[in-house]
């Protein structure tokens, strides 16, 4: 149970670190005032220029395409990838995340943002030489976005059976319908390929029903209806979207690994993105807690310091210490990930979506507080943050899902 | 410590409760449509017409300043007022306020929105017979809209003393300067006149140095230099404002109660304010519960409807039990406001300012969490009213400070 | 809704005041001395001398049986009974019990403990005149006690249906067997009489098939097994027993009100003991606030008194604000049952069980925790304070089982 | 960052793992009667037989004195101790502390309790030849116990500063005065050796004031004057004395490391014996969920297993989730005192001991409930746990001073 980053991890650590503090935090507010105009004036959804450059120059030193997995990354680590060459552990990449989960833009930057990262793997591990070379390539190069859509607006999709989206073999085409919602990444102009789940056989077996399809944006029957927001924000430019699918046809070589496989897929897909969304909030929790004992030091009412007052010591103390178990907790699910595979840390994964989430949103919630009401404002990035935290209690699955996992494999050991 | 309301204020609750089931629920859904189309195409800043016709309505059936308190109403409430002619206890206008919290735009469609009301009544109890025609009785109409300009950005303004605008008394005019934030409705088209409370006498008795002034919006060197978001709502059509004063010169007149008076005018202005928003809050967390067991009865998962799985009924019980304190907590400090005054009330005050909004937050949470990915979008009223709650645990004096006053009155008795 | 206790309570309630500090507070420490003497020579199940004493003390100045309902009083008050020969509301009784909350041995000075209140009140209701003459009188006298045998130790109680433990009609007897604990008094050697609860019936419907018989404990085959701590509490003189019932035979003229109409009894018996067990909490809870605000004040640390150090003033505005709302939630349920009856408050009287007993558990803990080590031991009488209301998150049903009934009163309303 | 344990202490832990399943946990049930029948009869601070046995036993099996640290353990670890004749790093003992934790005597049979394990330390760290071979050697040897006297009664001990006991050095001797309370062991017919702390020289630097001294019992002047309960438990055979130190003389070599040394033997013995403390709590933690789940598959109502009722199964997945962080957190804490020692883990060591006791508590109480009222009792080990785990949020410094610590240390980075 070693916890400790590798040297290579380390190093490329203290670089992000490095890069952020120079290339990334002293941008931010530019970049949210820019955004905030864009959003006036017409386009937020097209990724503003700084992006790109940023985007360049975090590739030039070699920090792209972080997360790419050790076991799967291949030839592509060294073509496209991370300084060195080779992929990351989960135990490795996890402080990485950590440091890019205190901004909003910088996973963006290192081309390490979700759900292309989720996507990439998926196309990593199950993809056709022809998948990889059509879609794979150019989204590791950054050139083109991608969106997962899975969940469905008509039925609670924390259960999987309840999807009713489908993609019917036709002779040598698939034919996709249905409506699916909250689909990350398809509000951004750079997006061109959907990674779509939906129902091939409804009588097969519970696990064998569901296929995963490679859908471009541009086939004919696909529509965006609309980006939805969540408490008021839109995320841009990536954007969460409501997306129909009507009669939908593509090659049948676009299934991924082959029909009635979309529930493996989808099981293999989400224990290293949990870890990176998880660790991220780490990172976020930091920085909330960091503005928190800087604001409180800073700001003075009553004649002292805030921190003095009330029992604002007190939170601070209970926000490190919870910090400090929720990435404890994350290092330990990321380590059983690295050595057993998804099905060794079920219960660990679901541990952290449930544990890491919360954390996040009370920390940032007592910042928020602690600055007052600039802290509601887009002045700061708490409130922006507290928004993340609070969606990815919901994202990814819910908390009373994941909470009915832990105790199943728990009861397990005594049934 | 009788909370039942009188038969008046009963009928009054049963015909608000009437109302907004046949004219306001109805229409919300495409109001919060229309409102989302005005942001894009430019000025959700001037009320859209509905809420006109919707105020007209209310007043024609006597539901039109609800708010007005009985003991300063006097003629007000036979010219402008509620049906019958007279105001309203505390206790009686409470389930009024209950109702109408569970609307965005009931208040305003009432007339009984804040920092109007707040605003008025000031003017009631402290305003001069030529404030109160020049400004409440246009207030009272419905034909102008007001804002209150307290808190500043560069100091926490939860100890008044840290205050920095001034308004300093030259002759026969008082020249008012500084910057204020959190000024609610400035950004409303209808906005005419803003309650300014600043430094007069540094040098004073602690009470005695601030004043509160008449400012119209169009006086020369106020300006709205933006407006804020809170997580990234702006509450159109009021908004929240940062204002600037340059050199603002009003006549001396326009001081309320005279200079000096201003802190005298802030404490008696709170009391009421305080019991509305959190009586409003009651009604939305009700609101908030009744659509998650809605939904919880509607949808399925793993085969039973959601109010079946895991914690949730348990979930649904707390919520019924936490407002049901909430709401009786809030009654009695409206029966302590109501039998002797402010003063007699203050823990209690402090103590529903800290009990509700934290309450609501929960319970709204709780709500949100039910309705999955949706519960986050403008689907539901769910994600603006979490803003709304969250908002007010700063609002108004943040949680720690009434905590603080609580406290003191506590340990006093054994002191 | 009017909380308002009647005249006539208020006087009583200060009266019960006076006597508690007077003659009850000021010999708590010598008798919390004396029964741990007591414990260690031998006999704590003999009722100390002292007690004999305040119980004539309080009986001469008419505080006595003030448990005894309006509604069903009848001659009872004023034979053996009240200052005034009446019995009183739920409500008028219950700032009463808040008072004698305070103390361990209050209630059992005034005839007001459980359980020997709630057999009264069966006997009141539902006995016959021989059972009211031989068992009701002396009891309402103070000269016996009594207990209730319900729970089982070999099946979750929380489901009444579990129940095994018989009371089978035979000619004219009916023959008891089973096994019961937690039947709070049968320690106190003046207890002489049990009501038992069996099942006599298992074909009849769900709410017909038990019986409540009257067991005097001299009958053969009773026998009390043991004693059962709470936590290293035995709660003497009453004491929590477990009884063996072994082939008992009772004249059917024992049965209350007929054979199958136990479930009816146990019913009604639990609604107004509800009330009375959590307005006594709220009285402790008050005790324990009071005497963590004394403490904070009195005792330094760091330069300061305690109350001023970290979040300590905080914790006691929580405090206050959480016995403020807890007290509003019982006063209401009591409002209720005056108002309807149990029928009518079912929801309320489960509310108040999950509130108040986790809101006492809580602030007592944190008076405790201010108390430092003496806290935790019989220096104070904090320790015992909390594991009464821990104890009483499973006393008469647990908390799951109230949420469980309040969550399917509230979702019936959607149904 | 790497918790696992080495090979050795791998298989202690399994070793240590198997004692306790195949000698401890069958005869608890009967130890815990013989301690309730030596209460009633008598004598129950002299250890029950059964200890002594199962103490030579663990020691045949190498299972002895396994707290000694690797880096004081010299020759000790040899002559009296563990298996292979080493100490054992702080990584390496927690897991063994995690098994002992399962049981209240475990600790006692491995020569491994509270605050015998302290009290050696620093007889190791700081003791000279004379006062090892006369105290720590009889100690290792299990045929002495030892008690720690620090808090007193009259003062809050939270802060050091407070402390009013007072050892002044006379020619050769040193005299104590004062009194203490909470010195756990004292109760013990074996306990011999007092280690004393107080005031040698007021005026000194603050940090130079205390002395420690070894003080035997039977010392005239010593007297313990009661032993003070838990919650009503005396913790039998240890007992929590108050002892009073009227002129005590001992030889000024009696004084651990010189006068004036006090406080820094302090600091340097608390920081092992907290991760001791927590990591117990954490397999008490680990034994109240597995009872929860056991009970919860094995008790039904309502037509199903417990746990399958309202939210059980959330609150055992919310429970294994706190116990696992909670660990990791200890493991962590561990890591850092044994890379850098006490000073470099100062946030780590305060940050366990707030979250872990709270942890502990929190999982215990929910156990306790899902065995309803039997929890409550001796039938179970649970109210014991509660009891333990709420005692350690005070003993060893309380929570609140804990937060402050690791606040201070938190915002030292931003000062």
């Amino acid at each position: 149970m070693d916890f400790a980053p590798s040297p290579r991890a380390a190093d490329l650590t203290a670089r992000v670190a490095g890069f952020m503090a120079s290339e990334i935090t002293p941008i931010e507010p530019a970049y949210r005032r820019d955004l905030a105009e864009a959003r006036r004036t017409g386009d937020p959804w097209t990724p503003l220029p700084v992006l790109a450059a940023l985007k360049q120059k975090a590739r030039d030193e070699g920090l792209w395409n972080l997360f790419l997995p050790q076991e799967h990354a291949g030839e592509y680590a060294e073509r496209f990838g991370t300084d060195g060459g080779e992929g990351l552990t989960n135990v490795d990449y996890a402080p990485l995340a950590e440091q890019m989960g205190r901004s909003a833009i910088a996973p963006l930057v290192f081309n390490c943002n979700a759900p292309d990262t989720g996507n990439m793997e998926v196309l990593l591990r199950y993809g056709s030489d022809e998948q990889r070379r059509e879609w794979l390539e150019p989204l590791l190069d950054g050139r083109i976005r991608s969106a997962f859509t899975m969940t469905e607006p008509e039925v609670a999709s924390s259960d999987a059976t309840n999807m009713e989206a489908t993609c019917v073999v036709d002779g040598d085409q698939i034919v996709v319908n249905g409506r699916k919602w909250w689909s990350t990444g398809v509000g951004n102009t750079e997006c061109r390929i959907l990674v779509f789940m939906g129902v091939t056989d409804p009588d097969a077996d519970r696990h064998r029903r569901h296929s995963m399809v490679l859908v471009p944006m541009d086939t004919p029957g696909v529509k965006v209806e609309r980006l939805l927001d969540t408490m008021g924000l839109y995320d841009e430019p990536l954007g969460h979207g409501e997306v129909s699918f009507t009669d939908v046809r593509v090659p049948i070589s676009n299934v991924i690994s082959g029909p009635g496989e979309g529930f493996a897929i989808a099981q293999g897909r989400l224990g290293p993105g949990r870890i990176h969304h998880c660790m991220r909030l780490v990172g976020l929790a930091e920085l909330a807690l960091e503005l928190a004992c800087r604001r409180g030091l800073e700001r003075t009412a009553f004649g002292k310091p805030l921190v003095d007052l009330g029992g604002n010591r007190e939170r601070i103390a209970e926000a490190r210490i919870a910090i400090d178990q929720a990435r404890l907790l994350v290092l330990h699910a990321a380590w059983k990930l690295d050595h057993g595979g998804p099905t060794n840390a079920l219960s660990e994964v679901s541990a952290i979506k449930v544990a890491v989430p919360a954390m996040a949103q009370r920390v940032i919630d007592m910042s928020l507080q602690l600055h007052g009401g600039g802290g509601m404002s887009d002045d700061f990035p708490l409130a922006a943050a507290l928004v993340n935290a609070r969606s990815l209690r919901l994202a990814d699955g819910p908390d009373e899902v994941h909470r009915g996992t832990v105790a199943r494999l728990e009861l397990a050991r005594y049934s």
